[in-house]
């Protein structure tokens, strides 16, 4: 799925910039595909490349509105020609976003913290967690991703890193048979902790399992593991960068399609269709146990111009009713790629997902791939994920239409029947 | 100069936003001033309150080039029309905005990631170095404040927060005698180290020591640390979040000041005048170690409205020649405040910095609180720093003219005679 070789399909021009890209960018960068993509235009669902030729963004969930939304662009042009500063002065924008992103999460949840990233923001969360129960273990699933940091790659096993301290993995089925399965893995975690003289902090989940290979069901299987972690007085930290702002086409949380309260609630990713701003949410009481501790500062977070940025994007997910757009377009989606998968029962093993987060199983990582750069050469991206990576992620923005749906898996189809010739 | 008290002076509507502000947002905010500033304006170095007061916004180091300058605003919007994708596609605006950077620092440095924040860089440079070197000891100075990550708080001790595990602070003296003094402080850091049988790994120092209060003299007071962490086997991390850009008047790098070549160079805050983009620059062969340990993605970090806030800043910074203003403007206004510490020696005890980063000790933090808050309502906006928050920063934006310069100093002069009166 990822290469740096130039193919010799690439145009000249391409070439160059990807010889001078190998030159100044550090090698540990990565492009997708056996022949990388080489963007120059977005709108809506679709990518261009330099060639002028399209790509339905089956990939992206960071432009939920679509590429370059004209609402988005708009505002986040007015106000940077108006005002762009930090929250140490008093301006309404950070708390406009605050109070929109509260009107949309249980009461319990009361206080916000702008950061400019999920990675920002679920670092912070480890962070008070740990501050405000004085334990110190953290429960991820042996796939998660969860961010960049330092301490976030020490729970990012998909990564292949070394594991953080007091980190310790639960085994997600990617069949969940009941929702108490969970909750047993999770009190299995506990045990070990205990076991270990760990006293725990949080567990911390990406409440559409997106690095798994997305585990969606059944629904409500997060309910026992919530009861678990508060009954040893640590916390729940759903990580929304993946299912946030409506992706799973069952409100704008995925934790919320379990019908979970979770202490802390990370956003990122989607928040501002491709600007740099992330949030954490959590609950009052907690957010005052940490300023005991600590008060926190974020340059950039919660300035101007990216509550502007996510203000715009709230209204275009409201306005274009993009949620249920995902529960419509992705339950169509859902339902051909498991027809799909019928069809070809040795190559797609199984459909996962809700809404506009699909997770195809493969056979393997081999199989995966070559679905994923077969889709590529026919103009529809998607990627891989999960254990070997043997899962597809199927993840267009959310205004995606029901006929580019129909695009998706018509191209689809086509590179699987090459694939099983 | 903070605080949460909704003072007798504010209007009613701001009152009410600074109500609703403490209703949604954490508790851990603060507010500069004992007066908030509620700003709805910027442009150049003005900021305007919701009364259309004006204040010389000398405080900010974000809006290097003023705020809201429209060559940027217009490069924003222009790309975020177009594209706004990440990394893991071939595009050409990361490429554009490594190889400028490079352009500017020595032939050493090789490789480029980037970031959303100064905070993102500075974590991925303390962990590189850990990998690469293999050992874990990190030196900062005593009032150091570096990011807002978990790991970066605990080599932040101007917070308060405890030190991380092997982080070692060295006491910087705000008057140097001589270059030679910086290295013994460094050397003996080393030597702590070593009886507690900890390897080193890093020395990480903003090159303007801003937290510290803007350490700035004697020139070349960096080298012999440089030399003492390579006899190590241990690096050093230039940390140009606060004098990158050429602030002060010395070039676009504050360590090209010292004469050093630095192995990580990681900047923030001014780089794209607002716009969340960082980024860390290494040398091409620890950037290639790295990469035999990990891959590394950043989602938004490369980000194309990203990569062309970047580039329209560096833009900027040459076209209105920035750095030659810093160092001009920079050194007449130095020159006026150490004309003004003259006058009032009790107060003002000495001025420190270089080009547009200055800090003027006074002898406590109870005086620096009182000319701070002062200024604020005298229409200039400076800031408090370094140990018991007793010394000033004073840092306007780059494009500062000399009559701007005189209207800081003529506000300044009138709050000294009321605090000594």
């Amino acid at each position: 799925m990822v290469s740096q070789m130039p193919m010799a399909t690439l145009t000249p021009d391409t070439q160059s910039l990807l010889a001078r890209r190998e030159r100044v960018l550090s090698p540990s960068y990565r492009l997708f595909y056996e022949e990388p993509l080489h963007a120059v235009r977005g709108e809506g669902v679709w990518l261009y490349d330099a060639q002028g030729r399209r790509y339905l963004d089956a990939y992206n969930n960071v432009p939920v509105a679509g590429h370059c939304h004209p609402h988005i662009v708009e505002q986040v042009t007015r106000q940077a020609s108006v005002l762009n500063t930090h929250t140490r002065y008093l301006t309404e924008l950070p708390v406009l976003v605050a109070e929109r992103l509260l009107a949309t999460m249980p009461a319990e949840m009361g206080s916000v913290i702008l950061t400019n990233s999920g990675s920002e923001a679920n670092d912070l969360a480890i962070r008070i967690s740990r501050m405000v129960t004085g334990g110190t273990g953290v429960i991820v699933t042996d796939c998660a991703y969860h961010g960049t940091s330092d301490l976030l790659q020490g729970m990012s096993p998909v990564t292949g890193l070394p594991l953080g301290k007091d980190v310790f993995t639960i085994s997600l089925p990617l069949e969940m048979p009941d929702p108490a399965a969970f909750t047993a893995l999770v009190r299995d975690a506990l045990d070990r902790m205990r076991e270990a003289g760990v006293k725990p902090a949080a567990l911390l989940v990406d409440t559409i399992f997106g690095s798994d290979g997305a585990v969606s069901d059944p629904v409500g299987f997060l309910k026992g593991a919530v009861e678990e972690m508060h009954r040893e007085g640590a916390f729940v930290i759903a990580d929304e960068v993946q299912p946030g702002f409506g992706r799973t086409g069952a409100g704008m949380w995925g934790f919320a399609r379990h019908g979970i309260v979770p202490d802390f609630v990370t956003m990122g990713k989607p928040m501002g269709n491709g600007h740099p701003v992330a949030a954490l949410v959590t609950r009052r009481e907690i957010a005052e146990a940490f300023t005991r501790h600590q008060r926190y500062f974020n340059t950039f977070g919660g300035s101007s111009v990216s509550c502007a940025a996510a203000l715009a994007t709230m209204d275009v997910i409201e306005r274009e009713g993009l949620i249920a757009n995902a529960a419509t377009v992705g339950g169509y989606l859902k339902q051909k790629l498991s027809d799909l998968a019928a069809r070809h029962p040795n190559i797609l093993t199984s459909v996962r997902g809700a809404g506009l987060f699909i997770g195809v199983q493969t056979p393997s990582g081999e199989i995966a791939t070559r679905i994923v750069n077969g889709l590529r050469q026919s103009g529809v991206l998607i990627g891989g994920a999960g254990r070997g990576n043997a899962a597809l992620k199927v993840r267009p923005p959310l205004p995606i239409t029901q006929d580019e749906a129909d695009y998706l898996i018509q191209q689809f189809e086509q590179v699987i029947q090459t694939t099983a010739g």
